[in-house]
């Protein structure tokens, strides 16, 4: 693991093909930027685009691939996304049919591949400032909540935001949003700091997905919109099929986690 | 002109749409963000949307409407883009067939509207910062040429970037570039400052659109994707039928300038 974090994206992505990394990417060529990934048959990829457009923190888009093509030539030339994945959930009529590490007898002419910005990134900044990340330090899943923030419609996709969670000290929540303000393509600045309730969320303790994780008397809680909403999103409208990225299973781009901060 | 200058979006529009303003509006309902229209049939939409993402800085979405809607309900909820810009241009099969005052009789139930972030946003914040605009300051069109800087491809869209150019001396260059860098749904930064022909433009004193302005000795070209770019690009595919804005005479959205700022 620790010799994983210092290999380029390109040697990480070759040991993922050929099965010699198995799990969970967090941690792995360090600086490199992560994303998840949604496939979907291209008669969706109009509607899921604009959705994206509309909804830029909760989908902030880093690559679409062209229609039929498995290989984002933009952010990783020469990387296939079919097999460049440590591990795949294949989705039919909106429900889980089976987790595989490779999706090559998947694929068909007419899917399109989307990469969405991962909050790994800007979780790298903030440490890199001295902001601790709770469920980092606990090590567990990030909690996330379904909250009542609708997202903007685009054609059959609708539904509310999900957030994800990190609490924090007051003075480094100022900082985490300044932060995290600098990386719009990894969702950006959080949506809400403070009261859970203000934004739909009943129980902080009960996250909906992820794991619950410790929050101290001097923290408070800060949400950003997570990369989980496309995937609720899309999945709401029971696609016949929809590929995604197992959960902390993502893809490792050629990008530079810093050459996404826009300050 | 002086009193439109202070009246709101919303009024400004409905003076267009009783035909009571018919020129540019450059100038008017100050503070309120202009932006670029093109519509096209749904059948290009996804590759244009698709064009937008990959070439941000050219092609700035600000909102595209629901197929077959003409309300812009994200930015200006009530407007009509059909009435609501003084004059229109048609192009048929990539040729220009005429201008309008009115595009009505032209909608049809699977078009999309893309309007597009507009030079006039970040060139108010340039002047408020007390950098001066030449070709405001002589009155003329800003001077537009086409780059060898090929766009990212897109389905059926490809091309060169467009750029606009503003003159200016090496310091107001730098605090430019700073000014603009807020303002990425815009056209955020400059793509190039200085020698002209290092992007390919031949001779600075012969725009391929717009009009010569004059450049001092002691002052620098800096260079903008332009809005251009989209259009010209999607005209180069020959849609058979698209509408555009006529030049200068923008929709008025009611987004205030100053929340584009990321900063």
């Amino acid at each position: 693991m620790e010799r994983l974090k210092h290999k380029s994206a390109q040697k990480v992505r070759e040991l993922i093909r050929q099965k010699e990394i198995n799990g969970s990417t967090a941690g792995l060529a360090k600086g490199y930027t992560q994303a998840n990934l949604v496939i979907l048959k291209k008669e969706l990829a109009y509607d899921f685009l604009l959705f994206s457009q509309r909804n830029p923190k909760s989908c902030p888009i880093l690559e679409v691939t062209d229609i039929g093509s498995y290989i984002p030539r933009l952010i990783a030339n020469g990387a296939d996304i079919r097999t460049d994945l440590p591990a795949y959930r294949i989705y039919r009529d909106g429900i889980l049919h089976e987790e595989v590490t490779d999706i090559k007898s998947y694929w068909e002419d007419d899917m399109v591949a989307f990469l969405i910005g991962c909050s790994f990134t800007f979780e790298s900044a903030l440490i890199d400032h001295g902001i601790p990340i709770r469920h980092i330090e606990e090590n567990s899943n990030v909690p996330m909540y379904i909250t009542n923030i609708p997202c903007e419609e685009a054609g059959m996709f609708s539904g509310p935001m999900v957030v994800s969670m990190r609490p924090m000290k007051r003075q480094d929540a100022i900082r985490a949003i300044e932060i995290t303000s600098r990386f719009p393509s990894v969702h950006g600045s959080p949506v809400h700091v403070g009261e859970p309730s203000d934004i739909g969320i009943k129980c902080i303790d009960k996250p909906d997905f992820g794991d619950r994780v410790t929050i101290y008397e001097d923290e408070v809680p800060v949400f950003w919109a997570c990369g989980a909403t496309p995937q609720a999103v899309a999945m709401e409208s029971k696609p016949s099929l929809m590929i995604t990225h197992s959960p902390g299973c993502m893809f490792i781009s050629d990008l530079k986690d810093d050459t996404l901060s826009v300050f």
